[in-house]
């Protein structure tokens, strides 16, 4: 099964400190661009693959959604998940993703934050997306971007002239980085973009979007400490039309 | 119009110098992967966007095309093209990519090597060729990758561990870049993939192809030299369908 570091204690506390954990969907800076690629939720029924607390099943039935199923394989999560809902329209299971099966009734949207990059067998789950998702429907995604992954040591450096760069290495060498990300030992899947569209075409999804994304202008002035996120981009962000 | 560095006299000459100029297709690494997102080729009409020296145009007869038309902005290029093609079905003309008007005659497949980088005008350019492909026909193309455009100052450096890395600034900053290949001062387009992907999508067209190439393990064991472009890509290729 997929590595489950969530269930870890250490990095569920560490975790728990994230923006992104504390603020919900307004503490992830790339939400807006995720969001920009969402199609109208009214009455239609959203999968949520990987969903941590519960944000964007309560955020999808905010606006509409008439049923959300939220998936995560970390007990902890959905514990909390379960402590922060109060409403029978979501429902949340117990799922490893690197084994996903079909779901038994379809579904109109599938979307994902983050949680991709910890799968090995993402042919497969795209496999099992299409086969969930009514004609039409809709996935959209957020992994971390493959020149963030790629580096065997991630991390910036300067240049001569005081220009922050981030030095790329291995890029086109796919699999497994063990990084050290709140605890010691967390493992991601580097995958390059080309890998991402290939996997998806062939499993009859149409690519209609594909964000590079880092902060706007806006979100620098705010937070100036985000300017470095401009000199290479942290998420990979992308929209599909299932065919 | 388009800087038109190959009609300058120094970078023709060196440019010819090539392994690419000199041998043509197979001097060109990446051409394996490009011809393999070509359709097949018998009794169609094709375009070549940027043909140089028009390899590929007597590449695309020898495979079949009922017709081929070349452009090149570069009046040099199209003189030594005519010279070395005795080809009825072939016609080079002058044309300013910048500035592309829909063909009068539409073909079935465009393609184009390593000339998209140099034009400002892309949704222009993807536009005119939505406009000159029949309904079904295919676009492939490719362009120096944005991790290799985007540095102010690109290069290699070499990370403590004696990995060779390229390290990346300016990434999301998208437009000129001014290097100093084969003569000073040559102006390419940095564009992100997301970028390009935008630009197809909203010009009607269908990615059904993303390819970040790098050599490989064959090409490195034939060209030892060639094992740093598989820490980052050299080229970005795509092969659409025009819906």
């Amino acid at each position: 099964m997929t590595q489950n570091i969530y269930d870890d204690e250490a990095f569920f506390a560490a975790y728990g400190r994230l923006p992104r954990s504390v603020e919900g969907l307004a503490g992830a800076p790339e939400w807006p661009a995720l969001r920009a690629l969402l199609p109208d939720l009214a009455g239609r029924r959203v999968l949520d693959l990987g969903c941590g607390y519960g944000w964007f099943c309560r955020w999808a039935r905010e606006h509409g959604a008439a049923s959300v199923l939220g998936l995560d394989v970390s007990a902890r999560m959905l514990a909390r998940a379960r402590a922060e809902t109060e409403d029978a329209a979501i429902v949340y299971a117990e799922a490893d993703l690197e084994h996903f099966a079909a779901l038994a009734e379809p579904v109109d949207v599938a979307f994902s934050s983050l949680a991709f990059h910890y799968v090995v067998n993402l042919a497969g789950l795209f496999a099992g997306l299409h086969a969930s998702l009514a004609p039409g429907g809709a996935l959209v995604f957020s992994v971390e971007h493959p020149i963030y992954t790629a580096p065997r040591n991630p991390g910036w450096s300067d240049a001569a002239d005081g220009q922050a760069a981030w030095p790329v290495d291995s890029y086109l060498d796919e699999g497994p980085r063990t990084t050290n990300w709140l605890v010691d030992g967390v493992i991601k899947q580097h995958r390059t973009i080309g890998r991402h569209v290939s996997l998806l075409v062939r499993s009859g999804f149409a690519v209609t979007h594909l964000d590079e994304w880092g902060p706007s202008a806006e979100q620098i002035a705010a937070h100036p400490d985000w300017a470095n996120e401009r000199q290479r981009p942290s998420f990979l962000i992308m929209g599909c039309e299932r065919r």
